[in-house]
């Protein structure tokens, strides 16, 4: 039986985890283990590393194989399934509150693009405009405009058209899909979502309502135009752990509804540049890297910001070595730099005080640069067109090929 | 400012009134003086029923002048609006959770239509099919069966297709309708529902979703086929006093979204056969008379059940009359009976003594019959064309014609 653990905040004595805060215990780091105990989901261990990397014939992303990616939901069924020819279909998603999106937002979906490209599945993308718009308290007008461009900045992830859809609430909400909605509302009382997600009584009665609206997408029949007669297929959804909640809801509905539960790989927050003790804060935009971000913004904010486990002297750093524990540059060098013989170098030098951290900060300048400039390269050729043509309503009749 | 008060079911101690329950204190007749006291509705007095004569040049409906529609919230700003030239649209609806619609249930209607043809303005008649399969657990499937069904009841009561639209929640919830679904459920918090509706912890969080679904056909922009660049139209609601609360709830929220609040005109209930102690019960079909129900059937229902003021022997009966007060044939043609001389007459006669039970049933039989009767042949008219006809999303060129 799958454990699903209420959260109550009156008697939450540690670490936060839900969709609108993340913060450890007294300013310390999140402890993923006690939170793969308490949510009840499962360790995604080497063995299926090794798994996809065999099925898919490919090498894994390093998310993947650097355990960025490092708890799941019946992700072995998926699998196994797969295995037997059977496909499934990817759903992720994103509340379209900002502008801009940093590198921490683009990590699900980098590693989605990946799975498409993977095991050649179909994705469906959520922009729930309309939570934004409710908790953010935007205009409709606002919402749906972040919604459209932040679905540029998804698009430029390299997505495939003939496999994706991309679909904001605000314009989809409606038809199979707001019958699952009521489906799923029907299985649910206010006690339970007040457990789940900690509402009170003085939360407005939009939050109560929206969770429905993050489940349904797990459900096949709540996209009639790509997946009608399909109502077995399997879902997938790749998260950061944050967004659990939602799914730990909607798996346990799924089957008095007669759905399969949504399988889940879920994701580490992408820590702050002054350190891992949760999730980056927009309200501080010296916190984190953002895709819009210059050259010289991101020198920058590396040097000036960046919280390293150097030594304070020279002499110190070349005695003792750096705590890689702590090091920001090193753990965003672990999701960012490919190349595993160089990222192993780079830790053992400076592990050892060989290596200073003015030059790891380099490397890491470097890599982010490059990745930041490829995204933005890539979001200037998306047109209004392309996001149009990948939020059209229509089939995709090459989504399993 | 206007009267809200909310109901808390801890503290009431006599009557409830609200969508699910209507019951009398101590199983007496609902006390309409002290309802319209505790909702902070107006009382609907005989200068409306001149005004409205005046201006629509016409006799007022029986239901108008004998006080059937009682109360009213800002019937005087649509008269207002209308004497300058300003015209509106009336909202109505209906929750299908039955397959035959009984007396009770065609009342609204009647008035609508009446309405409709008296001010030559358009009107939307929203099927709540969430709604039943939230509270009644049918299956989305049934719920639209029902919907339909009961589309051909409405339609049968003659509302004119250039200036009607109806629509079913799991058709038509989309776009700019859930738009202000979102507007209006940010501005509820969950302690209001419960103030007004009554809704525990252990109440699904579908019942919490629900108000803002009939709040926002109140607004014109929910209808952008019909009414776009008409944001100032105002909404006249006929309805039963019972769904006031999600209406009060409407117009508290509508000038902090920018929008008019909804104006009301309300009626009584639809007595029982057997007495005035609230409204029919679906689990009694004998508590009602049915647009099904044969001459027969008819005749069985009054004779067998109707609860009577007439005395227990012929003698006793001419000597002190009939009590009026209890007698439901009385109330019956009240609503029914047309002729507004002979009613006097049948009041007079059967007060005094000179008229018997047995008599006054005859003749509420024969209108009650003539009513069903036409009815059926109506129904039996209405396509399966014409109820898409009239549910299809269109605008209506000639609505305010």
């Amino acid at each position: 039986m799958e454990k699903v653990e209420d959260q109550n905040p009156q008697q939450e004595e540690d670490q936060v985890v839900n969709p609108w805060e993340v913060s450890a215990k007294d300013g310390g780091k999140i402890d993923y283990d006690k939170l793969i105990d308490k949510f009840g989901c499962q360790r995604l261990d080497q063995s299926f590393v090794d798994r996809v990397q065999r099925l898919t014939s490919r090498p894994p992303h390093v998310f993947l194989r650097r355990g960025v990616f490092f708890a799941h939901r019946d992700f072995n069924d998926i699998l196994d399934a797969y295995e037997r020819g059977q496909k499934f279909y990817l759903y992720t998603g994103r509340g379209p509150s900002s502008e801009a999106l940093h590198l921490g937002h683009l990590i699900p979906f980098m590693f989605t693009k990946y799975l498409q490209d993977a095991f050649k599945v179909p994705l469906v993308i959520q922009l729930t405009d309309d939570e934004k718009c409710m908790w953010k308290n935007l205009s409709v007008e606002e919402s749906q405009r972040l919604a459209r461009e932040n679905a540029k900045d998804i698009i430029a992830c390299g997505f495939d058209i003939s496999k994706t859809f991309i679909f904001s609430d605000f314009d989809y909400v409606g038809g199979a899909f707001y019958k699952n909605m009521v489906k799923v509302a029907k299985c649910v009382t206010y006690n339970k979502v007040v457990g789940i997600f900690g509402f009170t009584g003085e939360d407005h009665i939009g939050k109560v309502s929206f969770p429905p609206v993050q489940a349904v997408p797990s459900f096949p029949s709540s996209f009639p135009h790509l997946f009608s007669g399909k109502d077995d297929l399997r879902c997938l959804i790749p998260c950061a752990i944050d967004q659990d909640p939602y799914f730990r809801m909607t798996r346990d509905v799924a089957p008095r509804i007669g759905y399969h539960k949504p399988a889940l790989i879920e994701s580490l927050f992408f820590p702050a540049l002054q350190g891992e003790t949760g999730k980056m804060s927009a309200s501080d935009p010296n916190s984190a890297i953002y895709v819009t971000d210059s050259a010289k913004d991101i020198k920058y904010k590396v040097n000036k910001h960046a919280f390293t486990g150097g030594q304070e002297t020279i002499e110190k750093h070349r005695q003792y070595g750096a705590n890689l524990e702590v090091d920001i540059p090193i753990k965003y060098l672990n999701f960012f730099l490919e190349d595993d013989v160089e990222l192993e170098h780079i830790k053992k030098a400076y592990g050892a005080g060989r290596m200073l951290t003015g030059e790891v900060k380099k490397r890491l300048i470097e890599v982010l640069t490059e990745i930041v400039e490829r995204h933005r390269r890539a979001r200037a050729a998306v047109t209004d067109e392309m996001v149009d043509a990948f939020m059209a309503v229509r089939p995709l009749p090459n989504m399993f090929d």
